[in-house]
């Protein structure tokens, strides 16, 4: 039997969560749900498990959940295909094709030389100036993998290669590498379209009935998010100090790539003014009625009718095609959960048990708890998916003002992957450079998160009451 | 001008699209008709002109007319996404996936071998195995070019270089290509999932309340099916006869490729028996509840089980992702029309100038019309999306029973692709082999349609009578 399970590693994860999903579905139902509720959760649950255990990628274990919901009778099929017509969905696969654009056309690796240009004379500043071009992207690059490891990911690596090589100092190439990956779980945390997994969180909220939009989550963000950026590089500087303090050779590197990339092509100018106009559409898009997803397909217009994307490009950007059925199928999944009853029987039944809390007190723990389980998780959006909803829903029976609660959760999604180097899909992309050991990026997550919690819950919270959200 | 559109033919067709869409929104609207009708009529006129221009990919198009439809405010965001989220489509999608199993595993190529080694003593019957191979391929992979291309065309390829190396017979050559080619004609017209649009005529025709099943159509369309695929041949082959006659070389490759290929695989074992589970649910299905979306994704769901389908084989799928936006947006759009108004509107328009034809007659007129306009469109999906609903519900207005009107036009649908060397997705790859001549192409195909048209009509007529269609 264990001979067999440690020779079909993914075989026997597979069984275990159909067992699973089996044993649930014939477990008596708790009182006061109804059956619909209940088969729901039991689908809902074997697929996150199945998606934390990985034995499968996820999309093909999307497919695979859809079609037992379907034939089970859990679900309409009219109903499961649903998810893939959902506009959030849409938000973030057109992101993936203007995010092509973005690095297709040079632009991304000329707005990182321009900062390295400019902050790299010394080793803090080269790792603001990382976090810096981080900072720029992340709204239109929904990817954190794509910007981690499409643009910052290869200028960390040719900055490492001018101090590893002649220089000899390890230590600089690790502080660069942790400051690129925290300043990654705290961009990500600050756009809507950061990261993948912030739609999602929005479109968990708004199936409560909590409307967050492009803007409303980047305003909310931005305070505590600069100030995080602005102490973070500086506190892994204290931890892991670099040996060379002065720099001169990045910021010449910089300047040289600079200058062998001439002046902007025509194709770049397209993109700078598209990429402008879609933030300037997402940002006042609500007062004029353009939603966000309407600004990301004009953009995906404008690049494809300028040629700046073919449909062949559009074609082989197979991380959207992923997202598309990932995304939609939880979408779909904990659509479900609602409207079977399941979400509103399980606040009912967690609210009993906290009634006593202040929400101050009980909405902290909570928040920690959702921040620190992150430890158990490879993905953010398994993550997402499993215990945002729930946990919203407690947070808002305790008396937590429903949209301070969504938000903290919504941010602290984001932060929690800086914890370890598996908890998002940056992190086994700068892990794989070798510059940092394990121990030493548990350590510097840790010592972050006790960095990022306090300034998102106090500096955050005083601003979230200044912009009268509680 | 005529220099600068002569230098830049995309952009001029564009441009004129674009312009006949802006008169059309800006001509005064019929009387009777609610301008949202209008306004929805003039981008579905400027998008499907586009795509017969074609300067720019469909999917391209697409993203682009559907930008237009939410930026004018013509649709709803949502509305404008849900068409990505129907059922039917990802019909198409998951069988794209499938017929990627077919072909990787080899079975598509065991098929062929074995009909042909079966067939393939004399030059009649090799033309007789290759439209048999098409047709017992044809329930599982709804692309034409990828059934055409991928697994007929090799085969045909491999054939004819038996016949014009040594034995010096280009007619043979010949003979064979237009057989494949009429071929694929035929078995797309006789399943709904013999070629992509054939999903778009359930859905449109579903939108009218006629609904058509996967089993419904299979039935309709296997006696006259049958009996085209029986006479064709013959009639190529008094048409253009090659001057060989027998062919045990043929039948020897055939042989020997398959023995070169040894005994099935488990892989192709494991493909046989889901095509043949997925062919059975389709049929059966409608009685037992199971869709034949949900047959398909179960069909997935084990290749992927059973790594026949890597994840990764699926996100490559090209033709699968692009068939999602395409179709996806013009169901979407002849949804529109559908709710704004404007196909009731127009069969009112025409009903009050058809009202003295007896249906017969005026249905027999329609299709003739429905057929040979096809010479004008290089693709049968556009011609499906502009005439297909508006020639339907003049037929309806005339007193024909609507399932006879749908199904008549469905199956004309795919037949008129046999029609020139650019009326389908198959015609470029089969016309490219360069062994027929556009002037005998251009012949046989109307030969064939002398025949198509009779069979389908009066044998078909007969039949439909028989199941009491009619």
């Amino acid at each position: 039997m264990l001979e067999w399970i440690r020779k079909h590693p993914s075989a026997s994860k597979l069984l275990f969560s159909f067992a699973i999903g089996v044993i649930l579905w014939f477990c008596p139902k708790p009182h006061g749900l109804s059956p619909e509720g209940w088969k729901t959760f039991a689908i809902f649950t074997a697929t996150i498990i199945t998606i934390v255990l990985k034995p499968l990628p996820m999309g093909a274990i999307s497919v695979l959940a859809l079609t037992a919901a379907v034939l089970t009778g859990t679900m309409k099929l009219d109903d499961a295909c649903n998810g893939f017509g959902n506009s959030i969905v849409w938000l973030v696969v057109f992101a993936f094709f203007i995010a092509k654009g973005f690095i297709s056309t040079g632009l991304g690796n000329r707005l990182a030389y321009g900062i390295m240009s400019r902050f790299g004379k010394n080793s803090l500043g080269l790792g603001y100036g990382l976090v810096a071009t981080d900072l720029i992207l992340s709204p239109c690059i929904p990817s954190v993998t794509a910007r981690a490891g499409g643009i910052v990911y290869p200028i960390l690596k040719s900055l490492a290669n001018v101090f590893t090589g002649d220089s000899h100092d390890p230590k600089m190439a690790s502080f660069l590498t942790l400051c690129a990956y925290q300043g990654t779980a705290v961009t990500s945390a600050m756009f809507l379209t950061a990261m993948a997994g912030n739609p999602l969180i929005a479109s968990l909220a708004a199936s409560h009935g909590i409307i967050i939009g492009w803007g409303d989550w980047a305003i909310a963000a931005v305070v505590p998010g600069l100030m995080t950026l602005l102490i973070m590089p500086y506190l892994i500087y204290r931890l892991r100090p670099p040996t060379i303090r002065h720099t001169p050779h990045a910021k010449e590197m910089a300047e040289k790539r600079l200058k062998e990339m001439g002046p902007m092509s025509l194709q770049e100018i397209i993109m700078t003014l598209t990429f402008l106009m879609m933030i300037i559409l997402w940002i006042v898009g609500h007062f004029i009625g353009i939603s966000a997803t309407t600004a990301a397909m004009l953009g995906v217009s404008i690049l494809l009718l300028t040629r700046i994307l073919s449909w062949k490009d559009v074609l082989q950007e197979h991380s959207a095609w992923d997202t598309l059925i990932w995304f939609g199928t939880l979408i779909t999944l904990a659509c479900a959960l609602n409207t079977s009853g399941f979400s509103s029987w399980f606040s009912q039944f967690v609210a009993q048990y906290v009634q006593g809390f202040h929400w101050w007190w009980g909405f902290f723990l909570l928040s920690l708890i959702y921040y620190y389980t992150h430890y158990f998780f490879a993905s953010a959006v398994a993550h997402i998916s499993s215990m945002f909803a729930p946990f919203l829903l407690v947070a808002i029976a305790l008396g937590t003002p429903p949209v301070l609660a969504a938000l903290l959760l919504a941010f602290f999604s984001n932060l929690f992957t800086g914890l370890t180097h598996y908890g998002s899909g940056a992190a086994p992309i700068l892990f794989g450079t070798g510059f940092v050991t394990v121990g030493q990026w548990w350590k510097t997550g840790a010592f972050c998160s006790f960095l990022f919690i306090p300034v998102w819950i106090v500096i955050g919270g005083l601003w979230w009451k200044v912009l009268g959200l509680w």
